[in-house]
């Protein structure tokens, strides 16, 4: 009881648990049904080849790194525009096919910390995209501000923008489309879902400093929930009212974007709530 | 010379000076000169069709409403993303082709003092990018926060994004790649002038409420100047020293990306800033 009421302690991940989050990301892509209502071989083909011109457009256009992998077979497209020539990447111009979805050589020169707030990032992302209404998941983008190490060894400040993309006709998440620019004037630190349609960004707060999408006090009683308890248990141990646990339950099913507590429960662990 | 000390008043637009800046891009656009050295007309087909193919790929990946003008055939491309879904823009859900370079049914749900603004914006970058060395000109877009007419009647801030796109082998500005995006988090009001290689964004104030890429004292340096006062005249004048006379005079040729004072009035005239 004295414990719950404690500020649940901020996340500090070791490489294990940094490689733990990226095994994760492994797990549920590969865990994911991709045959589903799909259509045939030669359109997916094609929109795939749409993707690829897209990526190498942002590298033409706005000068991004564009990384276009396919999380079904696990390859990479990667598209060196102007930034590349700002960072610590070699001399690696060309356009390059990867057999992975890892793109090693970027992460090479992303801060460590914020490679590992990163992988946690993409997976509380891949969840939120997951819930929503089937067609809604191309409207939301993850938008993050990164430390990227540059030609002359300094750490600059970079916006990475991530998009998974459906498979048409199925629930999975096909294709991710990595963009990695200098960050924009005016762009906070931090990560955020974006809503690329209304413009509305929702703070997405993973990773080393501890996850704060749900605030301490849902935290607590998210913990309570997952330990079996109920609505009126867990008020007699927060000492607040039923009404006020109803209210936090509902706020965490929203942020988590669940439609019931035991889901909310497994999400949570994946994302080391609990 | 009491006048000179005066705060030049900020520039009150009426409706023939909005279309006055658009005659005046017009005028730019058509004074170009094309041919130059350009390649065989199969890869300048080959390279419009790929902005086109990435103009539809911002309005699919990002939602955006994607423009790319045409300014030497005089022609558009219009691909309506989602974002279109927010503003007052009936049902042009269908990507269109017109046959301007203006796209008017975008201008319509504008709020009038910032399309003034923008036309005199596009033309400073106009003059900008010109003004860069070879090759230099896909390094920089504009960017500016507009208000735009919701579907609701409301106006809402949207992000506008120019890229101005050379012709291969020609000193001509060949096409204009427009895209309006829901305004991102933290962006600031105003217009910036971006280095998409480095994320330098230079701040860029033309408009309604006046020109201030240049400080009052810079203005009444240059009105001077164009008057044709040597510097010492100027220093006199203004009651200065001759060093801050020259120090405002360099300010003003490295603002505007001129070589020389006569080039800086010219330019300084056509922005009505003399």
């Amino acid at each position: 009881m004295e414990n719950e009421k404690k500020k649940i302690p901020a996340i500090c991940m070791a490489d294990e648990e940094q490689l733990d989050g990226r095994k994760k990301l492994d797990k549920v892509f590969s865990a994911q049904n991709y045959a589903g209502l799909s259509p045939n071989r030669s359109s997916l083909q094609q929109l795939s080849e749409s993707y690829r011109v897209w990526a190498q457009g942002y590298a033409q256009v706005e000068n991004a790194i564009a990384v276009l992998s396919d999380l079904k077979s696990r390859k990479s497209h990667v598209y060196y525009g102007g930034f590349s020539r700002m960072l610590h990447l070699g001399d690696s111009e060309k356009d390059t096919h990867l057999s992975t979805i890892w793109e090693e050589e970027i992460f090479r020169i992303v801060h460590p910390d914020d490679l590992q707030s990163k992988m946690l990032q993409e997976l509380a992302f891949y969840h939120y995209v997951k819930r929503l209404p089937s067609g809604q998941c191309s409207r939301f983008y993850l938008a993050a501000c990164l430390r990227m190490r540059s030609r002359t060894d300094a750490y600059i400040c970079a916006l990475h923008r991530l998009y998974y993309i459906p498979m048409p006709g199925s629930d999975a998440l096909w294709m991710a489309l990595c963009l990695y620019t200098p960050l924009p004037v005016g762009f906070p630190e931090g990560c955020f879902i974006v809503d690329s349609q209304t413009g509305q960004s929702t703070p997405l707060e993973v990773g080393a400093s501890g996850m704060s999408l749900l605030s301490d006090r849902e935290r607590q009683v998210l913990v309570l929930i997952d330990r079996g308890l109920t609505s009126k248990q867990i008020a007699e141990q927060l000492s607040i009212s039923q009404h006020t646990v109803s209210r936090h339950r509902q706020e965490i099913l929203a942020k988590l974007r669940v439609r019931n507590s035991i889901e909310a429960c497994r999400i949570a662990g994946q994302l080391k709530l609990l």
